[in-house]
């Protein structure tokens, strides 16, 4: 059992500072949803500024949806220092396999960084952990979902890639697997609409950032709990869709639902199973 | 007539992938509107990245909204890239003739890249064809309106501009004239608060790159349909505002109205004529 | 007493044009309630195309929140310009005080531009004024709220730094305090729930530039008179939410509420005290 309430309540009551450097088409929901959940977002991504705030700042969100030479070197810097004062740091590898600069970036952070998290879907992760491509952009593979016949394979692969990285894996689609290498917690919460609004993915890794700073004892826990939430809130707002609602009230209301999420709601609504 | 059915039917059956160096001012508007029509987005700018990433999508939108001298050039190369590999592009001027950088921009991408699709309001169009300049902006000149009295002589400087080009040009405003240099389509779609969102400008460049990446064969029919779409989508959205609604939910409800838009509200929604 | 009628009124007469150099967090927001309160906005970042554009609009928005090299330079050119041209420019000094690289920058742009408007929360305004600095980020000191035993300090320093600087300083947070160095203006609108939104103040920043450039003659009217609006937004906005509505609906709800705001509703509602 994961104790989803506690962790949620030290997030609530520790107000998690996260810096993050992150692409500038999700930024602004990152921001609301840290503050939904109950942290603090700071951005910041020039190489003369990031050291600062991040040195201010509980944990640090790395997200390479939209790269340039000056964001990499504060990507680096950035981590290091969080390293340099034990931080939780997450990596989103957004397009990773998708091309060459996504996927060189993201294996240069894995090797100057040190991950708490890391958080993708399975295409990206595969990317990283297996150096495979993929030609469909920065969503998951269809051929790529995790399904009844590869949750084997994949957990194996996510638990070897957890051992080898030292961080939590996150690998989020239909069905999520978390592991720290040990233990592994499949979660099925969520909403097949999730897939049609840009930056469930990126809310949730910013998220995931809250949860684990304000959680550094248990990584593990506050991830799955993240994980459970985001996709929760994706069912909550789903039940509150009128006809003429489409994905843009979508993800007001999945942020208007975590901003309301309760200790209750959470322990009632997971739906995970730990191997 | 336009088979404005077989058109959207395409895309939702094609899921076009659409590369967007685009603004950082709305850019999350064409993320999300481009998953509302059946599409998905991918965003990329810079010089490093942008030819991978053309190159596993379908289409390119290039916006011009906030440049600088790295998106520049990152434009050019995608442009080129994707005119090599045969995907249609897009340009949108924002604010060409509103600023030397930006006319002369537009200007080097009609020089170095080949378009399927311009599309900008009038005072964006004449910027670029006639070499004329705007005091108010980004926005069209109130002055610049198409009306009875220079539909003549708007759609003649559209369709010459279009043989010029070899674009299909997008004019949008109150009354829209689409050419492909030999048909014109006036299209009347629309409500005039749209023009209170900042953005459907953007959303409908984006989504009209992805309607003609999902129907290469017809662009000028794929051009009207998005044009049509994001008009009647801006009626649909209208007719849905409560008295305490103002332009930030308008803006979600037209991306709803275009999540939810089906073949047959297309259909029966359409006000245009064919010249 | 202030005119808020006649100040509202101008701006919708008017329709500002605004210049925003500001952070990609909260853009899209600050855009849209520009066009929501009656003003047009342009965003233009770079070096190379600041001063054409600043030199079409009315007034220039410099807001802080994400700084890199080109767009320092650029806020520089563009004050200047602006400057020159008579334009008023507001700094929206985000994070002074919690990073070397904001602090420096604020204290240049204060050296080599003339602002009309200086607003931010206290910590920031602190750091600005008496070079004093924060651990929180960019949200204001706990410790440092404005409040019935630190109003007479607090409204003192106000009163200095605007007279040495020649500008109307906005100190916003619970209880506003604005000056221009000889009155004092304590404004009380607003809901606790707004500061769990990303961006009110980067949009009241905007929607101030607004309000003193169709108001040249009476800026520190014009700034109390956008404080108040801001405020009631968020009161109205808060009135508004169902208990399904979190703080992206209430985003959406303030924007919306100074779309709909009437002279009416500003004089009747508003909250405040001229020293």
């Amino acid at each position: 059992m994961i104790d989803v309430r506690s962790i949620l309540d030290n997030v609530r009551r520790n107000t998690p500072l996260v810096h993050n450097i992150t692409n500038y088409v999700t930024v602004n929901d990152c921001a609301n949803i840290l503050l939904a959940c109950g942290g603090s977002p700071i951005m910041s991504d020039d190489v003369a500024d990031v050291e600062d705030i991040t040195s201010i700042c509980g944990g640090l969100n790395i997200n390479i949806g939209t790269l340039n030479k000056n964001t990499i070197s504060a990507m680096m810097l950035a981590g290091k220092r969080s390293n340099e004062l034990g931080h939780p740091v997450l990596l989103d590898p957004v397009g990773a396999g998708a091309s060459r600069l996504r996927t060189e970036t993201a294996e240069r952070l894995l090797k100057e960084v040190r991950f708490a998290v890391i958080r993708g879907n399975i295409s990206e992760i595969k990317a990283l952990a297996q150096g495979s491509t993929t030609t469909k952009g920065v969503d998951a593979d269809a051929a790529d979902q995790v399904n009844a016949e590869n949750l084997d394979s994949v957990t194996a692969f996510a638990k070897a890639f957890s051992l080898k990285t030292g961080a939590v894996i996150a690998i989020t689609g239909a069905t999520d697997v978390i592991t720290d290498g040990t233990r592994v917690c499949l979660i099925s919460n969520g909403h097949p609409m999730m897939s049609r609004i840009t930056g469930t993915g990126c809310m949730l890794s910013a998220m995931a950032t809250a949860f684990v700073t304000a959680n550094q004892d248990r990584p593990f826990e506050a991830v799955c709990t993240a994980v459970i939430a985001m996709g929760l809130a994706g069912e909550i707002a789903h039940g509150r869709l009128s006809e003429l609602d489409g994905n843009s009230s979508y993800r007001n209301y999945i942020i208007d639902a975590i901003y309301n999420l309760t200790a209750e709601q959470l322990e009632n609504g997971a739906k995970y199973e730990l191997l």
